[in-house]
């Protein structure tokens, strides 16, 4: 039998409607033994966080769903969601003590996984670990995914990035650059207009709280148009960015996450835009692209070490931090991908 | 010089808001000269109007409208739409005296078309030739490149199309049936989902003005969801059809029509399911597939004359019965493919 520890959790309480809050978690502190029954029939892991990574889909995760693509968090159970972790204990053929993986863990000190399957390897490299979380994982694929897959993306095109500082918008929009198009973001703060245009390369980046009309601002950067906008926002700004699309004009969606914690959604109202400019409107999930991400990374870990793309997290130290920085994204507090500490090894 | 006659138009009078009236139209009756000047420099022709077509697109351009796919009426001058027309006199290399033509035409016994290479020539086959301003015509070819070009469907695929007893609407079933589809319409009256039923072979049709809640209508027809949603309607309709799509679905935006007399457009609430169910969502205008014309020719022709497609079309008689046949597109009135009667020949 191995060492029994504490084990620090992050309880989800009960379900959720309209806006999260911290208190809808709950720090808990229970014990767990570091050894996996000896017979192994489980085809689990035990494994020791690292990094947790905090995602707007994980509102949805939230509310009591059904029929979804996803499941709801268990309440009285610790909140799950993707992070990085190294294996202690291991009855599983993918994985070996020592291991590093990413995947769907646990927001607690150690986990069991039951299901390793859908969790990824993570092989050495000399990137900050922590990326794994965003550029080198789900994120990233989300970017790459959806820009290449569903955008059609060509060079000289104008793409148009909502949400632009955040964990996917920021690759977009440099996965747009490389790619020789014209790249404006928008973000809800000064920093993060800062950044885009000083960290990540965009043409142009604008504020969305301090534009009264948002279809006059994107007219403004727009002038000929929109090729290609990648929607991580919804709502009003959906609506301004139908009536600037170019014809045959192509939008991912990818988030709305202006509307995940609104009970009622806001009406779209300039549908028909999708006729009169012929525009391919397509939503889609990350995990149908999952058998791409060996291709993804043999693109992306030579653009991030010869400083191509940069990456830009918001880390926190400590799984007592978690709560806070999770409802902060909603009300776009992090700058760049929301990271939390859980152990440094 | 030619013999000069009457010519009966129908005047559009003025810009329209909301929903249209016959009194936004008005008989009037001109003289023609029935020769074009000697000279031949205009490169114009000159035709008899057999047949007109009634197309909801028309609201579209009873509007101001600019930087739109279509142009505004002139008001003041003829209602312009598209017909079957007699050559009566040519100045363009592709017509000669006595062919027959579809195309860009005016509401008029007489008219002068001076872009006639926009217009196709009618080869003679034994097929009614109103059936060009339906069947072989702009619906048509909007019912194939809609269905074929943007939904991908296969075999097997559950299919619904709103206004499914339109000019378009009621092709793209028989278009869904004849490949193995189950097929699913609603239309606004019993007689015309009987036509689905009976005549067009849909599997099931409904009445949707008697289902108070839609989105349970669309969950008995389609229990296991919907792959394919040809959308002639938008509004109410579209929100319950996303509440009911299947993964990997796809929508192709042929028409708004409940919408398009609405001063203020309702909102659709449900995108999100765009990304959850990974849904593909594409508005289109048939004038980017003609070049597709002579292919659908060589497939729809043989169907109808075997009798494996058939047509039902709403004719009246007359120019003065245009504008009521025009406006009775809005509510419904017509069952079928509303094709009014200028002149027998």
């Amino acid at each position: 039998m191995g060492e029994e520890v504490e084990n620090k959790q992050v309880i989800f309480k009960n379900y959720v409607t309209g806006f999260p809050k911290e208190s809808d978690m709950e720090l808990k502190t229970t014990r767990i033994q570091l050894k996996l029954p000896e017979d192994c029939s489980s085809g689990a892991i035990l494994v020791k966080n690292l990094f947790l990574s905090c995602d707007p889909y994980m509102r949805s995760r939230m509310s009591k769903i059904e029929g979804h693509y996803t499941e709801s968090l268990t309440p009285g159970s610790p909140v799950t969601g993707l992070g990085v972790a190294r294996v202690l204990d291991s009855c599983h053929p993918k994985f070996k003590q020592g291991d590093l993986l990413w995947g769907l863990t646990g927001w607690e000190e150690y986990s069991l996984i039951t299901a390793p399957d859908t969790c990824f390897r993570i092989e050495p490299t000399d990137v900050p670990l922590s990326y794994y979380t965003g550029i080198l994982g789900m994120p990233g694929m989300t970017a790459y995914a959806g820009f290449y897959e569903l955008c059609s993306p060509k060079k000289g095109e104008r793409v148009y990035i909502s949400a632009a500082s955040g964990a996917v918008g920021q690759l977009v929009g440099q996965f747009a650059k490389l790619l020789g198009c014209y790249v404006v973001g928008s973000a809800g703060t000064k920093e993060k207009v800062d950044l885009l245009k000083n960290k990540f390369g965009f043409d142009e980046a604008f504020n969305y709280k301090e534009e009264p009309d948002l279809v006059a601002a994107l007219k403004r950067y727009f002038p000929d148009g929109i090729d290609i906008y990648f929607e991580n926002v919804g709502g009003k700004m959906l609506d301004a960015v139908l009536l600037n699309m170019r014809v045959h004009g192509r939008i991912a969606v990818c988030g709305l996450i202006s509307q995940y914690n609104l009970e009622q959604h806001e009406g779209v109202k300039n549908l028909f835009c999708l006729i009169t400019k012929r525009v391919r409107m397509e939503g889609f999930l990350v995990l149908d692209y999952y058998h791409l991400y060996p291709k993804f990374l043999e693109m992306v870990l030579p653009q991030i070490k010869e400083g191509k793309i940069t990456y830009v997290e918001d880390i926190v130290e400590g799984l007592d931090k978690a709560p806070a920085a999770l409802i902060g994204l909603f009300s776009g507090k992090n700058v760049g991908k929301q990271v939390v500490v859980v152990a440094h090894e």
